[in-house]
């Protein structure tokens, strides 16, 4: 089942020709990597057990570039290549924009939402008046990236466990 | 009225001391000026307007630094200091973490929302399980940033009428 | 010929694993591209032409990761692969490290360096006192990186006839 | 003595505004204090007594943004407040631009040393051939930061000798 997380583009992530650095997909692709591993697991294996997760190979291609006030939403499927490698196929999408009326644009809702109405997290909520219709979803970058784990000596060692069961149930779901 | 969003802390956040680069708040409360101005209004007077905000004078005090797995809330007040300048007073406080079980873990929600379950967004339904009670949450930062407008010969002008309007109603709600 | 470009390893650089944050050389590869391309010329053509430079596909293979006080060396080669097209295959090489006595450490050097001496930019110095033998040298990781141009109304156009002309020649050289 | 440290501006810098984001002037800062600390005795501290330092708090005002092919030099005069304690003012000047021809224009030798000639590091060259007359030099920041000093517990603790010898010895030069 591909996994879904949504980034929203800020000030920060841009630089001066108006769109996305090109290296800040990297970061929106490890950002979503981390849900699906399971932020709760991840840290408990670094604490614990010394474990981290390591970029071995990673690789991207540009079709648009997204801009400020667009909401991205990183889709990733995954496949275990072997007990010690996980390929991860990640893409950008452009599911939602500021500035941009329409059917979908996320007007009211955003305009309430920032002000704040007492919500403890009114980004949320404008998030998910961004919303666009998925046949208006557009793809802005293709990327693959695959893993592997060390342990606390920085050697190579077999995926956890855990991780390979909540994995496979998510290949397979 | 205070004004909250939220950022999830990731390893992209961490430097090698284990705990977010300072420089990185700077970034989170920018975040949360843009959700406070409207994103969409913000996109408008750039597009439309050549009008940007830009930072003129910013300060931080740091309490606790925030690990990977935090979730960590930026709350912002607002004070128009005339009509050229805002000043925000804003603050980091850690609301939530991975890792650390307690009345208010996220656990079981996490681990469901982490391999999917169709929703569009997954990461929401995890921050909304991150949450803590307000009497656990804990300071992080405090800061403060001021901004001027700029029209497109970068020169100093006057705050849109628009955003003045939006901002007092926010600073006296 | 290889152009080669020097990148110290800072704070900033690393994340909670203690290495350098594996998005960050896309961001020392193009760096080293600038210089490559002509920093004076890239600006005129921004500026005057409205033409810039756009990343289209990219690609890395880790090896190992580079430590805070690494000077890290990005080699790169170029290819002509069209009128429209540039690839650059680009290596990071550790070519010298902080903290490792030894016949090449930067020691003495580094600490004059580092109190001033009325130096303008004490850093070079640092750099300079920090080179190894390149049989030490030891490759990080090897990418790959595509650049096309893109006109004022971001539409794809032919290389500037300036850079085609420098880029030939330093492809031969 | 004032301490000088030489910054170029790229890409990555800059955001959609066209200059240099905010934040990322307090990474120039740091890169600037880890020369004056010493890179070697920084890694050896953490890597040997696990002790690091921590910005305890930090304030910019910005006169004016730098722009992609600025050189910018951090310029950093520090004061022991205590045992436990060092302040740094540390200002960002522009010392030399691309794409600006007059009398300090980077021109020729930027042209040359781009194209490489054998030359291990051309940026260096690169960065010599920028340099501007002092009287010409803009301020474009105005910061300052605080240091502490915490132990592997993470509890502060003072600084360490060797730093406090150093540091007094720039101080009075």
């Amino acid at each position: 089942m591909t996994h879904r997380h949504a980034v929203q583009i800020y000030y920060e992530d841009t630089d001066l020709s108006g769109v996305v650095y090109h290296a800040n997909y990297l970061r929106y692709f490890e950002r979503a990597r981390e849900h699906l591993l399971g932020v709760e697991e991840l840290v408990r294996l670094w604490n614990e057990d010394g474990i981290g997760f390591v970029v071995y190979k990673c690789a991207m291609t540009f079709k648009e570039g997204a801009s400020l006030g667009d909401l991205v939403e990183i889709r990733t499927d995954l496949h275990l290549e072997s007990e010690y490698r996980i390929r991860f196929a990640q893409n950008a999408w452009r599911i939602g924009r500021a500035g941009h009326q329409g059917p979908h644009s996320m007007g009211t809702r955003a305009e309430r939402s920032a002000v704040g109405e007492g919500a403890p997290m009114d980004s949320l909520h404008w998030e998910r008046g961004l919303h666009q219709a998925p046949s208006e979803a557009k793809l802005l970058v293709e990327g693959s990236v695959e893993l592997v784990c060390v342990d606390a000596s920085k050697s190579l060692c077999r995926l956890p466990g855990g991780v390979v069961e909540r994995l496979t149930a998510t290949e397979r779901s």
